[in-house]
């Protein structure tokens, strides 16, 4: 199988990763929970992955990162933790549906006010849209940092700029852009990061989590038990214990954790140069055929920026039909569909389509990318 | 190091869980999205953990199975997801913070009503309250299956018979029960049953969900990513999908799916039977010592229904303490303190001493267990 749905998960995670979740299972206790050698080691083991994650961001305070089993719930968190009645939310047309649905049921339960940044035909943000769309009651500024149906890579640091110029808190959703392109929240002055463990960063599923600038008040989403303060009633308000009510997930932490040392190992600028590579190789092996419409930025002066997707369909076809063709002709996995992110296919007109999605990881080969540049090119020959 | 912590989490896992873990790193895509071979093989492997479940507590439809990444979450989901402002809930002093912190906080901010059904001095449940404590705006009951402190295992048939005489919704917390005793959510007319995955159950960190008897109305806790209905402004309506947004720790889910095989092939009654001997054999070891006491109901006529938990202090040396000098004199790994049960212990008069916790496992041994007794009456004997 040639596994080109990196976007949604990576099927291929380094021999480490494997290795240390397999070594786990002979001594992972209960984090945090007693004071005897397998929760220690288990307290130790997670810490240990903390502090990698905070040195991977630059976050300056290790317990402000937190832990959680997906970014859809750090995304949950963070919005139904810090957004009140009445708050304006400033997003994109860009965003998962992570983002847009707790921030749509914040509107109908909460009367929350969202306003929505265009895009252009290429999938860019209209940036001069953010400060027009600043009111007196805008409170925060949630935007991806890559799309997961363009690729296309978000200016980060432009509308920090915007968001800080207007006292806003930004928050990013990194799905596709951790572990694919080097994210520092310092420099980026980004306040909260969302992020997934088990797509760019190579970790295994049920793994992920959130990033914090500086301090901030949060409500908590669960709670529960905390193995501290027993008798309040009330989630401890200390972080990272706030947000990590329950136990975590040992086995897999150990495994991002390694995941980690994997790509500090190859450096994510060796990675992200990998991907963009293979991305481009796709690209230019197929930009110029009639037939295939490619959507995102593929600009030469941006290209190298990206993530490594390029969302096509060919022709009027159905996209589910020719990722279907894709798998049963050539056995190659992609993603067809409106990817969770059904603004962006509104804007470029694909709501019944869908678009087809090919993602590369710094595993796949230049192999692999020529073999799915001919598959392109010979289904869409095939369709009159 | 002999690990009598199993109700923390199981930390000895099935060979085969281990190994089904490691397979999956093969060929684990994200289930349901997309319709290449490793997202199909992802979706077969959790539909096929979601069936065994459904077996397992005999959950008629197994779409009602929803999987989450621990028993907190759980609670969460169906606690927030079904309590409206002004309900009366009713719980017991027996329950752990997953259960109460979720119910205070509704208590604070929804206006929502909690009454507590108070123990006896062995930790039963006084079951004539609970009828008395119905009023006219109780909703739900929701207990413990048993006891993560004493090991006391309630009866919930008798409850679920005087919450269905009276139009209540049973909801039951078998962190504690779920892979240690039977469990038939039909039979015993649970409503809704909350699990972990990686304690009795012996899967992986990171696992856990929901049994729902019946349909019901309930509200997503996290919204977002559903892989289907992507236009949709709100999670979609149906089972499992409505409370599983986001991508699902498949590595996890299989190792549970495999843990499940093994207690199926070993029998629950058998390992339930082996179990309490390694608890009957502890308790019988140490029970007539003085300067030792033990929380719990252990008459002859009830012992063999318990969970394998054995709760105690020495004179009144602080547990913490206690759990110090197992782990570093006699390498035994136990839990001391508070164990997250706040009303349990204010009941027993423990705030301030906690208890040793011995919890025991089908992977215990009869030896570990005496290398137990003779610490405990060592450990007895050197404090005055």
């Amino acid at each position: 199988m040639i596994y080109l749905d990196n976007a949604a998960t990576t099927l291929i995670k380094p021999k480490c990763v494997i290795e240390s979740v397999l070594n786990a299972f002979s001594y992972m206790g209960n984090s945090g929970r007693g004071v005897h050698n397998s929760t220690l080691k288990a307290s130790e083991t997670i810490y240990s992955c903390r502090e990698k994650i905070a040195k991977f961001f630059n976050v300056s305070d290790v317990s402000r990162v937190i832990f959680t089993s997906n970014i859809t719930e750090s995304l949950n968190v963070v919005i139904n933790g810090l957004i009140d009645s009445g708050d304006h939310v400033i997003t994109t047309c860009m965003e998962h549906n992570s983002v847009l649905r707790p921030l749509y049921r914040l509107e109908k339960e909460k009367n929350v006010e969202i306003s929505f940044i265009k895009i252009d035909k290429n999938g860019n943000l209209l940036y001069d849209e953010i400060e027009k769309s600043i009111k007196d009651n805008t409170r925060y500024i949630i935007t991806t940092f890559a799309s997961n149906v363009t690729g296309n890579v978000v200016d980060v640091k432009k509308i920090s700029d915007i968001a800080h110029k207007h006292n806003l808190i930004y928050i990013v959703d990194a799905a596709q852009a951790a572990g694919s392109i080097p994210i520092d929240i310092e420099s980026l002055s980004i306040d909260i990061l969302c992020f997934t463990g088990h797509k760019g960063l190579f970790g295994p599923q049920g793994t992920g989590g959130i990033c914090f600038k500086n301090n901030i008040q949060i409500r908590p989403f669960k709670v529960g038990g905390s193995g501290v303060k027993t008798f309040s009633k009330e989630q401890p308000n200390n972080f990272p214990t706030l947000l990590e009510a329950g136990t975590l997930n040992g086995h897999g932490i150990v495994g991002l954790s390694s995941a980690i040392d994997f790509i500090n190992e190859i450096g994510i600028v060796n990675i992200h140069k990998k991907e963009v590579e293979l991305m481009k190789r796709f690209y230019y092996g197929i930009n110029n055929i009639d037939g295939i419409k490619i959507y995102g930025e593929f600009s030469k002066d941006y290209i190298d920026e990206r993530v490594a997707i390029v969302t096509l369909n060919i022709k009027n076809v159905d996209s589910g039909e020719v990722s279907m063709v894709l798998q049963d002709k050539y056995d190659i996995a992609t993603r067809s569909g409106a990817h969770c992110a059904p603004l962006l296919h509104e804007s470029f007109g694909t709501k019944e389509q869908g678009a087809v999605r090919f993602s590369f990881s710094y595993f796949n080969t230049i192999e692999e990318v020529d073999v799915a540049i001919e598959a392109i090119k010979s289904i869409n020959s095939s369709y009159e």
